[in-house]
């Protein structure tokens, strides 16, 4: 039987670069844009255009180079942020708009000072301009996570027959626990009129460190688009890791759901939003940190020497990361010393690694990169004998 | 109704230290398990007495120190494992010696190169050999997430009969999706003999970054023990992160379950196990990140003015951040300087924040802390400008 297809729908250059220091160039965003595109995302979430000038002139940017994937811009329910975004996406090949408004009695309430049928209209009138424009428009219910059941179906039908494709639902605070909202999820899925004719999306937020899980529960609840950022950067504690989602449906596939991502460029792909933003993962970051692959308890390297399937569920080659791919450089962290230095033979403490750290970085300093050689002539000048 | 208790097993010094690059001396590791026991964790597991004298040297050091916390030890299912263990937990107050042995298929044939029956019969005997020296015996079935239920359950069933009080069913690789192991904690507790006298306790691993919600899954489903580790730190992608499921069921009251961590420690707690082992939490991670409690966004900000509660559903006094908590000094990351500049009116570009972070270093190292004024300072000095 075929595979679901689940649409990725990347907002690291929109959710993600809205974070403090975070903030890139047009320049720089466009290496980004065409990095996921390659990468292999259905979606690419570019900006928000009515936000800045710099913000519209990146949108356009990228519109102009995206080859494959759907180029979309996030508005307001404001006629003029629409208009601008359409603007912005004129020259995509797919664009998309996405507009939407809060739906919680918390937002309707104290954003607003409005009321739900106040709020309906507000949404479907969106909608209906958003689609003057393109024919692709996504509508997002903020605040969907706390918004209850019954009122996010009206919301949900009013909004398709408006013509929404794409319905977004939001954990935007990150309240959800997994099972709530896959019930969520199920429960659009069922009761809304014409939901066949719309995608269900989930866009969840880390606050409790469950988007991953609440994204992957959506997906089994009938979702078909997860938006995911990159190393999960965003908004306070960060979005959904694409990386994650991701991972989770290649490495199960009684799930039954793929997603178009070529996963071997993930690694790289972490390490190039890294290094652009200056927002480093830690080392215990999933699929994509330094240690993320290291096996560093006897215990476990003697399963791993045995037979790797004893402690691992995923190849490191399928992700991109291969033995030397784990670069030392002036950028790095004292845990890639640390692995790098392991590989080679020296267990560090962490008293030997406060003493090497800075050394290295002053090495590092005078080289592009620093190899397994430069370890050994490091650690002999620190003293520091194979373990 | 009284809430069920739900025990935390912290296994920072064990689990989360033996990690290249988190080596700890023992003074180190007595501060921490100070800080922990102060903190409310029902358990501390100190370490893996056998491994190395060094190690036996700090389980015995905190055996004697911890006042109110269980001390537990880690063995294999081996006879000096568990002597050695019982010889450097003989001055806790509350000991527990932790034995076990995999259980999981791949495990039972290139890890033991033996077959299911005799796996019971060694665990069993491990168990009885460890009730000669402590009442409390709590048992791992490694890699139970990838065992057959139904031995898992035989497992269980022969160990709760040779005396085992906990039994821990740990998620070893980071394999499980959070439907699956709460499923798994579900048919133990519905099809294990003699279940009620034993307490079902998760370790989960966060290779897919589903730690977390795996974790929550078990409790919902009848678990009440959680290993975790203080910021999720741990083998490859980690362990559950404490603060994290803690703040999951303080925020949950409907799940009906509470711990006795005093949450108001989490954040000095964090950066006090950052500090000593050199491993830095990333700026978007949850609960103790330095943007956890940020929101950067224009819409965001207009929102928390209006009223905290449309974007925030932690009070980040609740975990011990106040406007002050993310300091700043030499070893702060650039999200941390990017997060107090912002506080105090610099919303600075990438750029900018290239230009200056690394002349904040040189200004941190001149002084102890570096304060809002300090910042004003530098900006001036380095030509940047209130936003």
């Amino acid at each position: 039987m075929a595979k679901d297809h689940v649409q990725i729908f990347d907002t690291t250059l929109r959710d993600g670069e809205q974070v403090p220091g975070c903030k890139l160039n047009t320049e720089q965003k466009l290496i980004i844009a065409e990095r996921l595109d390659l990468l292999g995302v259905d979606i690419i979430e570019a900006g928000f255009p009515v936000s800045s000038p710099g913000d519209f002139k990146s949108v356009d940017a990228i519109a102009r180079l995206v080859k494959n994937a759907t180029v979309c811009g996030l508005t307001r329910s404001v006629e003029n942020d629409i208009k601008v975004a359409a603007e912005a996406l004129k020259h995509a090949i797919r664009p998309r708009i996405h507009t939407g408004i809060g739906t919680s009695d918390s937002h309707i309430k104290f954003k607003f000072n409005s009321n739900r049928d106040a709020i309906i209209e507000r949404a479907v009138a969106a909608v209906k301009f958003a689609k003057t424009f393109v024919q692709d428009v996504e509508f997002y219910a903020e605040d969907a996570g706390r918004t209850d059941n019954e009122y996010l179906a009206r919301v949900c039908e009013a909004v398709i027959k408006a013509g929404a494709t794409v319905l977004n639902i939001p954990d935007t605070t990150g309240y959800c626990l997994p099972h709530e909202y896959g019930a969520k999820i199920k429960y659009l899925k069922e009761n809304v009129k014409g939901i066949e004719k719309a995608v269900l999306s989930c866009h969840c937020h880390n606050d409790l460190g469950l988007a991953t899980a609440n994204s992957i529960e959506g997906a089994i609840n009938g979702a078909r688009q997860i938006e995911c950022t990159i190393n999960g950067i965003g908004e306070r504690a960060g979005n959904t890791s694409l990386e994650e989602v991701v991972m989770i449906m290649k490495q199960h596939p009684d799930l039954n759901l793929d997603t178009g991502v070529n996963t071997k460029l993930l690694y790289s792909t972490s390490q190039m939003v890294q290094e652009h933003m200056g927002m480093f993962v830690q080392a215990n970051k999933a699929v994509v940190g330094s240690n993320a692959f290291a096996h560093s308890s006897g215990i476990h390297q003697d399963g791993v020497i045995k037979n790797r399937e004893t402690y691992e569920i995923m190849d490191p080659a399928d992700v991109g990361v291969t033995e030397s791919a784990i670069v030392l450089t002036a950028r790095s962290g004292r845990a890639a010393l640390a692995y790098r230095a392991k590989n080679v033979g020296y267990e560090l403490t962490k008293l030997e690694l406060d003493t090497v750290y800075p050394k290295f970085l002053d090495y590092a300093d005078t080289k592009k990169e620093v190899v397994d050689e430069d370890i050994h002539i490091l650690m002999k000048q620190n003293q520091i004998k194979l373990s």
